[in-house]
């Protein structure tokens, strides 16, 4: 039984961490702290993990040892807390901002302020099985990319070679993203229905798909109406042999027995492309394409919550901890929902 | 040109207060009070107004005289501020719930504190034209229901003699009945799709429908997802001569020539019962029935912004200054929304 | 390994079904049987199904030998079909309106048409564990309740002797109960945002509530802005002795080790109540409950397609065949969703 | 008076342009033809005009004179259509999406079949106020562009000169956009929450925004949870000279004194970007803009039946008879809603 601890378990990312974890067969939930709510039942805030589980939120200084600590705490606030968790476990894996990136330069460019652990930001393996597979059953420093990041990453790399490099991604994104702090931008009455360009240029997360794409990633974000939920639409241009057929080998061969990634790219049908309506709870990121003489628009969808995020990090600590890989990620979603 | 003020204007009643009056070619908005934004343009707290004013919101001590004073202020916080302002207009139209009934006893009952000017209970009329026309032509003071209050008693009201005493009301509301402050309870990924009974017995509308229709009533009442539109459905038991027939000349005779009442109640069709979906904007309540043996369900249908608060008020407005009752309050509704 | 079929696999209940039984680690399906599409693949209906499974659909003809048939065929088709398929499996369970009360003029009444195997009807078992755990241990015929009445049932089953027996159920629904045919009610652009009154008075769930509760049973049905949920609040005067504490503790002793039946009645916080937003995928029941003097409110949430049909139905699947009872129906739900 | 017929008057365009018409002080609806529904009351399909108007549908062959002529019939039904009806009226405007563009050859490759009536072609003016309306002041044909098209349109139109030729539109939608008519695909427990990328690429109001603003324009389009409302994104690259102070200033001067486009862009706020969740029922388009480097993003948004459709087509209507631009179209939308 793998012992694993939460930090930030109060926020929706750490709710689904312990959905996830409660639920594995091979873990342990030893610690769910949370420093708003020590003390409080874990389901007082988590409704959905009523009659799952009698887990107390822990303050933060009251996380022991365990084998792997799982860090879902604020952008720019996990930079200072991580350091002083580091020795808590043996593995840590990082769902925030904060270490996805080797160079501060960048970090300090999309995130505003100088890094203050500048030194354990090359440690970090990226949270992407498809690309690191080797390389996380190893690591001790994991960090799991943003949800659109991670979908964009998907959608994008197995078209190297067959694009140019500039590639414009439209991202949109249900209201869980923005975490589960009440603000007037997500008031019920302001965001329900909204379609809100939040970024209409340089959304953070161009700079995670530029760099592990290779791509000239350029992303404009919009919330729109859902709680769970990403998709990004990649406008990218087709070199001269891109045509459907070599698009479409590209990406089989990219995920063949890959457990997590689907190739949706049907000529008709309702459901033809990507959508992340059918995503919710599920593991899956969904990927798709069209091709239109040298137009190429590649789709990808997944649930930020799991996917984009909590299930991404339990995909890792499975092959990190030398578990099947899809253990505890089992749900495939719903339809019609 | 009626000089009109609006305190509380920068909620969402005290918005759709501003604009039905901006939109009204007999009136002319001196003040746009709101003790958060003094100073701030009010299109930039209320965006649909944009290019329709340059109106800015006015601190509470800036409140000069006006006509008619509109106030569109917090539950509690009225019943003090209202004694200062009752001198600044002629006429004081007030929104909140701290003027509903002549029985302070009735408020602390439901409001839980004690009220703080009882004195001036007795002097208000309710703002529903449908039962005090003629009292409203002179009123000084105006207390307009709630916006369920308002439904149940214009469902229910023609059925007098034609059930008994004892009424359960189950009514449903948008997330814009909780006001614009932000939350946890409507955060958007909290209240997104959700069905929250926030009470399950005794809301306190349910004092308000009892002494304007003389029932028995009990209200439950049911958050939905929307933002905008009340439902109730009232659920009675008939007399020996209640049936279709006579529930339907009933409905008729209390409502012709009622300019927003609209009786709903067909034997088929997808919109064959009132339902606020169409109503968003709209000054109407529709009402309709369903009759089987004893069994009587009254329905009524509002936007609880507008017939059930702002555009109530507005009709009252129009007939204590006597303009015509729908001036400014034409618009329909849509279909499809 | 329990060979299962599926007649109606095309549907929502249907798919519903292949979701759970394909995900289930002791049920294969043998068949899946479709009018509409056979010789398809099962996920080019259900796309939540991609990459869990191969199976096409087949005629009806082709409906073999099983140990467990499930039917989820339209109300009143099923009557005649099921006759015919009986002899194909050991076990029946039926989804359909048509074996659940052993009356044949109930089903007239309710239905419209009268019964065409009334010589069935007494055979059936109600497929609610709670109630006839025993009883489907040895049950070759089984007949899941409607999605409503299940709801009810729960709510109001113990609160038995503490209630009198007029009973007002106000029940709500998202538009998947309605089924996967399209049609002008359940067109995106008229069915989203709406509060639709289908069934002012007698819904027919009512009879089976008033059937396996004793009480007199009046339902009112709303469709509300969902997809998938059912929510029942339920209104009944309470007896003398029925005061909160002894209304929790019949909860309490009816549910007491009961694996899908959660009290949610808290004093405090956003989910103090039962709400089908939190269940969506969950096998649960949540029920919930407040008094106030002699007004009882009891409510109950579930999903219409699983507690509310495949879900119950695949725990009675479980019952019958000796398996552990949840198993296969241990997915949680979401928070936030 | 005008007098003015409404062809295709049963559908989502023709109810708003009934609303419209019968709120228009200027305009008497004569004839409201529908071919599914004629001799039944207006309101029984458009339940917003119930108290507004007691017209029936007419038969198409009831069609007798009328000043103004609307016809909102189907895409490739119009062409075979109009020809018939045009003597109808002095001038005629058509909504369809069959006289867009002069080159048949356009339409076909965009309609997939040949254009039946290819001499009318030339003779439409473009329904857009913006671009023509000098023109539109004595035209008889005029043809209002694709919803979609004429947010692009507005967005882009004013960066002529600022941006290179290549744009990429990335438009979103609700669902009344594809129409009245219930089918799989606008099944609302489908289409209920999806993101729904219809057309990957060549979406055909692409070919419109082409035309009118010169451009390379490219377009995706996905249907996003909403009934009413566009947005478009555009994509663009701008020239050495378009810092961020020469594209406001070249908005600013494209649409000084137009009645109907708002310039939304503002540097913080939660509506700081044109949103269509404020447009509902208006008139309005509102326009944005964000520069990074050389990056341009517009975006527009607008209701797809009002400036996208029917509102347009009374602003034209306006326009041709004399009359003030505005009239009958003062709504301004709600916030919240």
């Amino acid at each position: 039984m793998i012992r694993v601890g939460v930090a930030g378990a109060a926020g929706y990312l750490g709710g689904e961490l312990l959905r996830l974890l409660i639920g594995h067969p091979g873990t342990e939930v030893a610690h769910a702290v949370s420093t708003r709510f020590p003390g409080r039942r874990v389901d007082s805030v988590h409704p959905n993990l009523r009659a799952q589980t009698d887990l107390l939120f822990s303050a933060p200084d009251e996380l022991g040892a365990c084998d792997v600590l799982l860090t879902a705490t604020p952008h720019k606030a996990t930079m200072s807390l991580l350091p002083h968790l580091r020795d808590r476990a043996k593995t840590v894996i990082d769902l925030s901002g904060d270490f996805r990136d080797p160079d501060p330069a960048v970090y300090e460019r999309y995130y505003g302020v100088p890094h203050t652990a500048p030194e354990l930001l090359g440690a970090f393996v990226p949270g992407v099985p498809e690309l690191f597979r080797a390389e996380l059953a190893e690591a001790d420093l994991i960090s799991v990319p943003g949800c659109m990041a991670a979908a964009a990453i998907l959608a994008l790399r197995p078209l190297t070679g067959l694009i140019g490099p500039d590639v414009q991604i439209d991202a949109r994104t249900g209201s869980s993203g923005s975490g589960a702090l009440a603000g007037d931008a997500n008031l019920h009455a302001e965001r329900s229905g909204a379609l809100r360009v939040f970024a209409p240029v340089r959304h953070r997360h161009e700079a995670e798909v530029a760099r592990l794409t290779g791509l000239n990633a350029r992303m404009t974000a919009t919330g729109v109406e859902a709680v769970r939920g990403v998709q990004v639409v990649c406008h990218a241009t087709g070199t001269a042999s891109a045509d459907e057929r070599a698009v479409r080998r590209a990406y089989r061969e990219s995920y063949a027995g890959e457990p997590f990634v689907r190739i949706v790219a049907h000529r008709a049908g309702t459901h033809r492309l990507p959508d992340p309506k059918l995503l919710s709870g599920s593991n899956y990121c969904d990927v798709g394409f069209a091709v239109d003489g040298d137009r190429i628009t590649a789709i990808a969808a997944l649930d930020n919550l799991v996917k984009g995020g909590a299930g991404a990090a339990v995909q890792c600590l499975n092959i990190r901890t030398g578990q099947p890989e899809t253990l505890g990620l089992g749900f495939p979603g719903l339809h019609p929902v």
